[in-house]
């Protein structure tokens, strides 16, 4: 069997467990006071060009998304999301569980297109009813998307604009932010997305670490009592140098870029197989995610071999399917699915 | 230096981290679905005797505290807790961030009196306006207590009788279970805690691991949806294999009772120390928690050598300290700690 | 100006104000406890065929919504709705600030159709990842609905069969039922309704009284501790003799159905003048909201004359706009409609 | 029987039914946009010496207190409170209910101490643990208090102080407001109230209306999308008249003030009454409010002929029970008690 179905099968990088194992009997203080996070975050800031980021360890995404936005919502206000987000459809109402509405729009391609934002604004506004209604109250987008797919800069910056003439904060879901950075083809940087965003998460759990995400604040803009609003979440951990190592690992030597990078090698290999072999794609993307369609008697026969994962039956019958590479996926695992199809 | 600070200044027991080495590669399903979450919960089944139990692994204390307590009340109900205790103290409300009030009723030693609490449900049916008021729905006590005492069995039985009478389910916070299960003298077994609460927790974070808690339902009454609940808070984790392959590791050959022994040990010696130089306890313990009273010569003297944690001011102008022994105590520490005494 | 902007841009019928001076000295005692209460929900009762409902008086549409949803929704559980449907379009968050995820199918003139919503249940269970995703907890649909239109007893029995096969619970939301039960040609009646439904109410506010709405639960089946539920939201009057005496005069010698059919004749009236001219309804509706669509040049002349609300506006630049009668509308109201015309 | 239960057994002071049957078939559009909110506040605005007030009309105390406080609440802060307030004793926890801790302070005579207050505050930020408790964020007093005792101008200027010190604001619940500022001997006036509060709300219920408080940010500070957050909270009602004819009627001519006045001069005879015969009061109060403690003898023999709310069972078994009067006290009533004690 060879395994493709997510980008969270393995533990984590070895050089991670390495310095786990190193500093493990150190005495440090706890809720990330220690010296491992302060070092992360500095090596995050200089990553990002932001020498005055505020930056957070969490523990996973969806408790990142819940805090976040629970934190820079005000009274009546919603989020903003393409209708395909993590956060409206995946998360099991976290959002909503904080009391906060999710105001979706149509995606294209799994993105929040700029002129759709622009027109929900207008109507909204537009509308004498809308004291009666959630106000809007930030935007949150993912990069890449749950299909994979990437914003242009000029996609970004154009969504960016918007939300600054509206005064809402824009926040990027970075669950695999790594694999997007390191596509190929793509013109948004790390710093592209500090100068862009107000908040954005750089993703470990999908990107090498056992856990963890780390959230930027770019311009030391962090919502009062974030710190607390952490531990009433349920997110702060007392040995928070677990985060904090994991981080320091991962923004060492470039060590987030270099596996990022080799999972997308991996993937435009899968893609280049796939393609030869005639198989469709479900949509185009250019990241660690390949979406392909397949027929019945097609998935019977991949489906003993290969582990994937189930994405969406099609109307005709068809069945979308994601194959997903990670900064675990070896040569010999491509070379066997190669073989296979 | 020496350190008595906290029971989580380490990483994880040795064999842990091991284990975790071994297994990184290995690739398994997500979200707790992996071998190792399925081992570990069948032998925590074994040794609470409850085969049938429902258990799920989540991160943290105040996270699990969080989401049992968000899971088992109904509407317009509270949660009785002694006044001390640690969803009442020193969880940044989280428990009311989820709609829920806090009933406290004053402690004594750290502990939920039965009497007093046989008082408040008492007075509380008997006040004709309690339909206006938050309807005592759940109790909540600690195992040891935030004071490092210990529940009798008379004690645990007895409110857990009245728990019974009212209908009230009984949770156990176990964040320091293995301590105290293993202190001298305790009449209470993990076997006890399984029959009498509805609900309680094995603290894995103090008690060995990286970071990690136990949930159980005893009797297989685990409410309904837990799992998405767990989603929803933000608390189920990708890669659930960490968790898995911790507390499997603390429950293979006894490990957790092993290293909470230990810790004991070293804490009885720390007792005996503190007791043969004359100290006056703030709090008569046998956990892996000392509260010493230190007048302010004392303290500044002691806090150049050795690192403990501020308790409280007391108003004669001393202040109450705790000094905490761990899994992680060496002979050596307490060796130097009895020195400088 | 003639008014046609709502149906609740007068005060109460006269005779509710006749019985509140009526009454003004007695002494009652508060929070519900009165014998109008009392008197008015046995009449409810015989009105609905249900000896055995629980019924509450509550102030207003969007609060008994957000109460009864808050009431009937278990944890990880959403409330399916009509994507027009009131509490998920005009209602400012109020079932999401609770923490609950409405979940919105699209809509068939207003209604919630039964196959859509197979459709929705059916998808949902056969998703591998439901598990991650909000459960739907509860039906909610409007009688009449947002748009002025009405289910039939077959469109309604589809419903509560398929509601009742996923053991949801279905709430029909009525602050226009009297209007919605007086309308020519529809075959629901209020006893249907009681049968077909696990919780609906009758509204108040826009069917003759100052405010108010009857919540039912026809089988006896409040949820526990609905009267403190009440209290928590902010919604138990102290002096609930102002609900009961109201509800206690609307369902004496059926002056709610009288009322209520006045005003269906006058919006008969209505539409039959604004067909006669030629005007295009936007909508069919046989109650009492009436949807034109309007020109530029139509809207300008007749808002100078008539005042209607604004409903939306079309891609092709015209205006729908909503004419409503109500127990309050006179004949003179209508004649003066017509001639303008 | 003679009634001395409650201030709302009654319906409304007649001057109010009157105006609301003369206004009753005019049109108004809904929502609070009549001009008679808008004369009512006009009134109020005068009345409290405060040109820039913002003012909303809602409907009951509960419901008031809990949207003032959720609007005015930052993230991880709660509200102080003395320990017997209404919201933390008989609200059902309406406060918690939207995510926040209620934080008590022992009572002196039902008065929050402001020297309490500042002990509180400076243990809080002396703690260094801090960081994972609720912060203070809001001051909660009631005046009268629950137990009829008022503040003195010195009293609430040092709570003004101390909360303008600490960044935090002060709100006052004045529920029965009309009676603690007609009572004899008070120094306190609507205007001081104005200046030394943030937020206020002017109780309707207990005084004259049929429902309805006026909330007051005196200095046009309501919080951001206030109105919207009353819709939000199922507070708004579509006939906002209800509650400006109200207070516009209790705010002409001073009727809020001179019907107070008569309440406080009923139960000044009646306080005079009661200790001329001997009966020991609870409490010392100058306002509607009257506490005596009766033995088991005395408490059967009244509660045939008077009805009195019960309060408290003392230790050595008497009975604390509350003689109210209101506006609709008469003469009579209060010559008929007088004769039976």
């Amino acid at each position: 069997m060879i395994y493709f179905e997510s980008d969270y099968m393995e533990g984590a990088h070895p050089e991670i467990l390495r310095r786990l194992m190193e500093t493990n009997l150190e005495k440090h203080s706890g809720y990330g006071s220690d010296i491992y996070c302060a070092s992360a975050k500095e090596k995050i800031r200089r990553a990002i060009g932001s020498p005055d980021a505020d930056i957070y360890f969490l523990v996973g995404g969806t408790q990142t998304n819940q805090i976040v936005i629970d934190a820079m919502l005000g009274a009546c206000e919603g989020i903003i999301s393409a209708d395909t987000g993590h956060i409206q459809c995946h998360e099991a109402g976290a959002v909503e569980s904080c009391g906060h509405k999710i105001l979706p729009i149509p995606h294209n391609q799994g993105k929040l297109p700029a002129d759709a934002l622009r027109r929900y604004l207008e109507t909204f506004f537009a509308d004498p009813n809308h004291p009666h209604m959630i106000y809007p109250g930030m935007v949150y987008i993912s990069h890449p998307t749950e299909y994979g797919t990437l914003y242009t800069l000029d996609e970004l910056s154009a969504l960016a604009d918007l939300c600054r003439q509206y005064h809402l904060p824009l926040f990027l879901d970075g669950a695999r932010l790594g694999y997007g950075l390191m596509s190929r083809g793509t013109d948004v940087t790390l710093r592209n997305i500090a100068e862009l965003c107000d908040a954005f998460y750089i993703g470990g759990t999908k990107v090498g670490a056992l856990c963890g995400e780390a959230v930027v604040f770019p311009r030391g803009n962090a919502p009062k009592h974030f710190f607390t609003l952490t531990k009433q979440h349920g997110a702060l951990l007392a040995k928070g140098r677990l985060l904090g190592i994991q981080f320091d690992t991962l923004f060492t030597d470039d060590l987030y870029f270099t596996i990022s990078r080799h999972a997308i090698q991996m993937a435009d290999r899968m893609r280049a197989a796939f393609a030869a072999k005639g198989y469709e794609f479900y949509i185009s993307t250019v990241t660690n995610q390949i979406f392909v369609v397949l027929d019945a008697e097609k998935l019977a026969a991949l489906e003993k071999q290969v582990s994937f994962s189930f994405w969406e039956k099609l109307a005709d019958g068809r069945t979308v399917v994601r194959f997903a590479s990670s900064w675990a996926t070896t040569e010999e695992d491509v070379r066997a699915l190669t073989d296979l199809l």
